[in-house]
């Protein structure tokens, strides 16, 4: 077997490594006038808004380099950015990179992880205009930082359901979730943990909803087409559950939802089955979707109904109804937010 | 001695801690339109320029908690990002503050952390306007990216340097680095490693401007009033020799600066004789110190001399004469980056 070329940070330095890094990055969007290579980037945006979105991915946490390739990395920092400014019903048109890197990695590890970023940043049309290089102590840690723009009167917030309004999401949920039961069990199978045999024939598209999500863009350009502007909108990363709540806290209403409407894959209720796990739980509280949900007028009942890959699943009540789904049998369930609860877990 | 008081971040949750640690905050700019608490922030800059930088401070490798207060570490997470604004010769708006944080923390180590960040806020007039907090398995993660905005016509870049063009700094140099060093001998009296009395009387400054520095945001609006615009300027990060170089690659110049003309604090001076370092190797090389290095047309001479704490070092010269100091016997130096290196350092 041949040797995997590995050259080491060291004999770049770090901004020889910046340069070899993003010497081949063009900027593709009109607002982006100065990219990488100076204190800041310039960027210009007349008559827009601008939006700004940051996430911070770390190693252990966020990530697990046993069984996600460092191209997907890269191209998963990037797209989670771009659905936060989709969810603002906004259009992503830049971003700055910031890594922290041991030396366990080679500047063909770095090439790998950038050129899942520049592909991202290709497909969705962003342009990557700085960032920060820096040693790790310890792991890879990646801070990815979206600007975008949007039309002051079209911007989507979280607080402006209203009672009546139809809850719209888009895809189905709980796939990536399942994605991640699998990669974790095929983790153990190599540790020796366990004895279950490797399975991901037919697993093919979870594992491509954890590994390689995308944002959707499609929904935001069918929404703006059809002329339907959501009242409230968040993407789905901590979960259905979890986020349907921030929508209802913030605009200070009550909500049900549809156990029977709620958008499943085929694959997630096979696994869920597999793994004996309770299937609504999954698509209710598994995070990292990065689906769309929103509120839309009643009114707009037939236009959103029309929209290919969304579905309505219930509708916004006066507040004092709480936040509830009712389930097959007809019973009402109160929502629990149960999402990103790393802090709470045992060390 | 009263125990301090000590809240675990569960007990607060994700959610609950951004509340807790934002609810505070409001936003003080005309462009900040929305903040925290969305999937982005919203801004608005009609007709100005946009800028955006970022910068990411990893323990171990940024900070060394044994000796930095965490009120002080998040001034200064803040300010080295605003100096990244000013040296655009820009105007920070808002910055985002991304937190990785692990189980050491408490919530009041959190809002020591803000309360510096707040405080920087409040001192530069710049809006925190979003952010994202995660758990983290090793130490703390800070990602800061700060949004400014600048004249179409007034933002400086670093690749505007021209022949005889006057080669600037402001404020004096080294000092950072001396404290860094007091602060590292400190550390290690504590640890028992060395006989040597803690001795900080005297030396104020230098753990000031290591502790708490300073973004030169009334060189921005000297100049300003002077109508002075600089043809490149960069902030002093990495040391005085490793900017000027990019200055000069960046505009495809070389440069002469003189020993006797860089400006070096008495406390420095001394310092660097207590602990037997070459003084203006620590100047040349020495980081953090924040301030701006720019250069301005020669005829902007005696406008430029005019203004308080601003030493003119040098000019710029022809490419193929390269980038040279000027020591005190007239000898010529080539100067080289030392800058950041961590990562060519043994593990």
């Amino acid at each position: 077997m041949e040797k995997e070329k590995r050259t080491e940070i060291a004999s770049l330095g770090e901004f020889g490594l910046i340069d070899h890094l993003t010497k081949q990055i063009q900027l593709k969007n009109a607002s982006s006038l100065k990219g990488v290579g100076d204190d800041a980037a310039v960027l210009d945006y007349q008559g827009k808004r601008t939006l700004v979105t940051t996430d911070l991915l770390l190693e252990g946490v966020h990530f697990d380099l046993t069984y996600v390739p460092l191209k997907h990395l890269g191209y998963k920092s990037a797209v989670v950015n771009f659905s936060d400014i989709y969810a603002m019903n906004g259009i992503p048109r830049q971003i700055t990179v910031s890594l922290g890197i041991s030396k366990r990695f080679s500047v063909e590890d770095l090439e790998e992880l950038y050129a899942g970023i520049q592909l991202a940043c290709d497909i969705y049309g962003v342009d990557l205009v700085g960032g920060d290089t820096s040693a790790s102590m310890t792991g890879l840690t990646i801070s990815v930082t979206c600007i975008g723009e949007g039309d002051p009167d079209k911007i989507v917030c979280r607080d402006g359901a209203k009672e009546n309004d139809l809850i719209c999401v888009s895809g189905d949920l709980g796939a990536a979730y399942m994605g991640l039961q699998l990669l974790e069990r095929e983790k153990r199978i190599f540790a020796g943990e366990t004895e279950f045999k490797p399975a991901f024939e037919g697993h093919e598209y979870l594992l491509e909803r954890q590994l390689k999500p995308e944002a959707r863009k499609d929904i935001v350009a069918e929404l703006d087409k059809a002329g339907i502007v959501p009242t409230a909108m968040m993407d789905i990363s901590d979960g259905l559950s979890s986020e349907l709540l921030h929508i209802c806290s913030q605009s200070h209403v009550g909500c049900r939802i549809y156990e029977d409407r709620i958008p499943i894959d085929y694959q997630t209720a096979a696994m869920a089955e597999e793994f004996n796990m309770n299937l609504v739980t999954a698509a209710l509280n598994g995070g990292e979707d990065y689906e769309l949900l929103f509120t839309v007028p009643l009114e707009k009942h037939d236009a959103v109904a029309a929209l290919p890959g969304v579905r309505v699943i219930g509708h916004i009540t006066k507040p004092e109804l709480g936040c509830c789904m009712i389930t097959r049998d007809d019973t009402e369930i109160t929502l629990r937010a149960q999402g990103w609860n790393s802090l709470a877990e045992e060390e």
